[in-house]
Formats: structure tokens, C-alpha cells, sequence
């Protein structure tokens, strides 16, 4: 049997209906969640304060709390996304990614079904991404001082190339692939926390991006930095590689993928595309002669079957960006100052 | 100049005295914090969603959350605390402890200072660890949804030697040893969060315990198991030991080191020294033909001057442990079922 197929709650809810204090509290109460549901979940975790492997060659480690609000949400929850997260940042980096560990910070008060529904999550998605879960740690907080479930994954991946992925490897004339349309994962949160519906449901972007990253590497494309667009979204991913590589990027507005539903809901919200997180849609900076073999492997992938050219590296003044709009109009791009959405993830 | 030399905070306070929700969300703010503030004090956190680095051996990997109260307490602070408490398990490993990430989880209103003393804490303490903090995150929540700041840390370390350190590992006759006198964290604590004063003060017992750990190794001595004495303590430490080991554990009570100040503060609390959690204090299950060099050893290092043999394995019922108390009876040792300290670390 495999960890998450649905067995009910291994603990008792009747007994145990919701979290208390004292299963953070590091006797009998901590011992049986950490056994009966833990371990039941993830059969890798190591029986001691850590987890020991062996490790040759270059090595990735990544970190992430996750904090999104709802739990459970269109295409995803805290668990699913916690996971994919974590795999995507070492992804980011080239490395393919093999072992996490889980921290939670659970409030006093969190129903023992939740917490049971969002492990079953953290280990069905962990195991759809091929890594291990193989340390963790759980924290309980008085009631009022936390928010259901915080979660902490941290990742370590292998990076089986020689490529240096970095903002200071992006050179002249390399191109701008952007994996697939902006901006669902952050309008599927909005819209389920402001109880809105539009005619179709919108689903987050959330999943797994190594598969087709390392797909890039082992096809021989030329990958000189790649970079997730989660908070901040594409503007804030665009304008920190700017700045971190010392480069100049133009833009084309009008070459940036947006469906007209995720464009519709940002009218109504008042939200713009460009800043708004995504959990499943990356860049990637490369050299321009591999454009066409890079978006052949990536319209391979369902997660990236949208891929496309958005822009490139030019000798515009260096540590920004700019964008053209669609009438032509070219602005610089900024990142935003206030806060756009909260908790997004 | 080093990260932690008292410059004041890097963000100007009168601007922005108060952490905001935009300190989380991946906009201008967040990269101000990020760069002035974060940057400043962890210089070896990598420029990019994750860091990379060589490894080759048998590697251990550690994660734990820290949700402390108070922040600050007589012998440390949260941030201290994250950095030993994750030093101490990859110790626990018989790992030499290398990476951390750190990921904090802060509440908006938190005073901006308060930020700042934390992080100038973890960059002192890593320093003072040896170990380089190579990778972070940080998320803000509501008010009232978090409480002040959540810190996970998660680290890497290097076992550079072919002991199977494990419960599994602990055999017949093995002797325990403690690293010194218990109980000094958890009253540190309570008393500062009752605003209880006694005649003297008691402070924490966290400290990093990797030195002494390896200088065991080194020293030749057949170390079989480590554990560091958190939550649940001595009990809960020796408990677990004797369960995944499945062998019998006997202590003398007689034998177990507890400071005058921490047993009248016990008294007064209704506590119960072999259940508080340490900070600094772990137990050493060696072979019983290495017990004085091991002493020689530890009472060589001020962390563990207090070393002394408490109990040994021994053929009584496998699967849990017993003591004999100062006047002669014997009783099985059990964790605590209840909550006696909640959020200690």
C-alpha cells in the first residue's frame, strides 16, 4: 500500500478531534501523531533528530514556509503547494530534486481532519515529484497565534551538469521563454478568499517544473538562468535578474500569455497579470541560437506546452528592464511597491 | 567587518518601525529587506532561488521550527536557539554541521528592531557554530495570525566517520551518559513568562554541542546513539531511545544532575525536572569499556564540564525504561501524556 492511498485518520478523531497543545509537546500526545500519522504518510523519515545520505557531487538547497490562505484552494492546497515549491526552486537551479524536509506550525484548535488532509497531500504530491521525505518537525501554537498550518519544506537536489544557472551567466542577445500563461495561481486565491465566481472555475498554475527544466539541460540547450514567477510574479522575477546580472531585458507585452478568463478577473479585482504570483510557470534565459530546440522539448510537457518568446537581452541600460505595451508604448518595468495579494503562498 | 558587529538597523526605522504585509510580498519592500537587511548579516546566502555547493560523503539533513516565548529569554533568544537547535541535531547525527537555511515566519506589526536583534543573533550564532547560512525565506501574516516571528531552520552537515549512529545501534550493557544537569532551558523560560524571580537567575542551558560530539569521535570512543534532550526532556529522549531500539534502559535517579536553583524552581512551578526540556544537553549511549575516556573528553569542553554516567542498558523488559529513585524504588519511566510547557523552542 502506498502512503497516500485514502485510509482514514489514523488518529482517533473522535478521541482527538482537533489538535491540542500537547501534541507539540514532545511526550505521549506528539509521539502517537508523529508515529500514527507521520510516519504512516511518509515511510522515508529517518527514526532520529536527522536523516542521513549519501551525497556526491554539486548540490542544491533550497528553503520555503508556506502560508497560504485558504488551505485548500482551485488546483491545489498548503500541501500540494508546499511540494511543488520546493521542487521548483531546485529546479530553478538545475538540480533535480530528491529529498525535503516538512516542518509544521500547527494552532492549537486545527481539526485533526485537516491536518490529516494536508499530510495525505504533502505525500501523494511528494511521491508524483520522485522525492523523499525524509526528516520533519512539528510545532504547536496557542490558539490565535498561528493560522491553521504554516508549513516549512526545505529541498535538496543534485545538479548532474556543468552549467552555471545564475542571474550572472545571462549574456547579450540571449532570449526571454516563458513557460505558459501568467497569472492563475494568484487569481484562483483571490477570487476563492473574496467569494467570487466567474463563469468558468479558474484553477491554480500549481506543479511540478523539473521534469521539462532538466529536459532543457539534457536536450543541450544553452540555460543560463531560469527563475520561477511566484510572488512578485513576472515583473519581480524579470527585474531582480535584471539587476542581480547587471543586464538589460526588453520585454513584448503583447507576446506574454494571459487567458482571457485569468484577464477578465483582473478587471474585476483590479489586479495586473504581470505582478501576480504563479506556482507552475517559469523563465528562462537562453542562448539564442537554441530558441527553437527549447521550445520544441518544452511544448513536449503539459506544464510547458505554452512556452514562448517574450523577449531578450539587449544593450539597454543595465540592472533594468523595460517592456513594450501592445500599442507600442515602451515603459520601464518596476516592481510594485504596496502589497498586491497577501498570502498568496 | 563582520555581519554581526553592531551596526545599527539597516532599515530605517522611522520610515518603517513596523514590519508590513509588503515586507512578504515580493515586491519593493521585500527586496529592500531582503538586500539591506538579510544580505547584510548572512553573507553567504546564495543570489538566487537556492544555493549551491560541492558535497561528497554520507551527508545528514536536520529541520526544525522554533516558535519560542518569550523571544528573548535569560541565556538566549529565538534566534540563538534556531542555530543551536539545528547545530545540535545535526550533531545528534555525529555530523559536523555545515549549511542552514533559515525561513522566518513574521507577524505584521512586529517592531522592525526586533527584527533586526534576531537576525544580528543568527548571524552571530552561525558564526560562533562555524556553519554558513546559505539560503532563506520570508513570509508576513496578518495581524493577530502569527506571534511576533516563527523561525525554521533546517541544516546539512558532513559525517565524516563510519559509526552508524542510531537507537538501533545501542546494545547490552551500554552505559548512558549526561552531557550535564538538566532542566535549566524550560525553567529559564517559565519563569520569565510567569514573571517569577528567584534569588539568583536561572538562564538557559542552549549552547552548541558539535564540538564535543565530534571530539567522542575522534577520541575513538564507540558512541552508539546521541540524543539532545528537548521537549519532553530526559524522559522523553530515553523513552524513544528504548522504544526504536527496542532494548531496556535503566537510570539512577541519584546520578542525575540537577542544579539547587532549578530544583527549587521546580518545586515552585509543579514541574518536574526530568521532563523539562534542555537546550544544551544531550545523553551519550557508549560501550561500557569507553565510559572514562568518553568523561575525559567531555569534561575537557565547558558545555559538557557536568558529564556523568546515569544508567545503563540492561536485560529488563526491551521496548522501554525504568529508574531507581533517590530512596530505592523503581518505576517505569514514561512520557508525559499532558502539555507541561508548551512552546519552550
Amino acid at each position: 500500500m502506498t502512503a497516500f492511498d485514502h485510509f482514514s485518520c489514523p488518529i482517533p478523531i473522535n478521541e482527538y478531534p482537533q489538535v491540542l497543545l500537547a501534541h507539540g509537546g514532545g511526550g505521549k500526545l506528539m509521539n502517537m501523531l508523529i508515529h500514527q500519522m507521520f510516519r504512516a504518510s511518509f515511510p522515508h523519515v529517518a527514526d532520529h533528530d536527522g536523516a542521513v545520505m549519501p551525497m556526491t557531487g554539486k548540490i542544491a538547497m533550497t528553503t520555503d514556509s508556506y502560508v497560504v490562505r485558504p488551505l485548500f484552494f482551485a488546483g491545489g492546497d498548503i500541501g500540494s503547494l508546499a511540494v511543488h515549491g520546493t521542487v521548483n526552486d531546485l529546479a530553478m537551479c538545475g538540480a533535480i530534486p530528491k529529498y525535503l524536509s516538512v516542518a509544521m506550525i500547527l494552532e492549537e484548535g486545527l481539526p485533526m481532519e485537516t491536518l490529516w488532509a494536508v499530510v495525505q497531500s504533502i505525500a501523494k504530491t511528494a511521491h508524483d515529484c520522485g522525492v523523499s521525505i525524509i526528516t520533519g518537525d512539528t510545532k504547536v501554537v496557542d490558539r490565535g497565534k498561528g493560522d491553521g498550518i504554516f508549513i516549512n519544506t526545505t529541498g535538496i537536489g543534485i545538479i548532474p551538469h556543468d552549467l552555471t544557472i545564475a542571474p550572472t551567466s545571462v549574456q547579450m542577445d540571449d532570449v526571454v521563454i516563458l513557460s505558459g500563461d501568467i497569472g492563475r495561481h494568484g487569481v484562483a486565491i483571490m477570487a476563492q478568499r473574496e467569494g467570487i465566481e466567474f463563469e468558468t472555475t479558474i484553477t491554480s498554475d500549481s506543479c511540478p517544473l523539473h521534469i521539462p527544466v532538466m529536459a532543457l539541460v539534457e536536450a543541450g540547450v544553452r540555460v543560463r538562468c531560469l527563475r520561477d514567477l511566484t510572488r512578485g510574479g513576472l515583473t519581480s522575477g524579470v527585474c531582480e535578474i535584471a539587476k542581480s546580472g547587471n543586464i538589460h531585458i526588453h520585454l513584448n507585452e503583447s507576446a506574454i500569455p494571459v487567458a482571457d478568463e485569468v484577464r477578465g478577473a483582473c478587471e474585476i479585482l483590479g489586479l495586473d497579470p504581470l505582478y501576480i504570483a504563479n506556482e507552475g510557470r517559469f523563465i528562462a534565459f537562453v542562448h539564442r541560437d537554441d530558441v527553437s530546440l527549447a521550445l520544441d522539448v518544452l511544448h513536449r510537457h503539459e506544464a510547458t506546452a505554452g512556452a514562448c518568446v517574450i523577449g531578450r537581452v539587449t544593450d539597454g541600460r543595465a540592472g533594468m528592464a523595460t517592456i513594450t505595451s501592445p500599442i507600442g508604448a515602451e515603459r520601464i518595468l518596476e516592481m510594485f511597491s504596496g502589497e498586491q495579494l497577501p498570502r498568496i503562498c
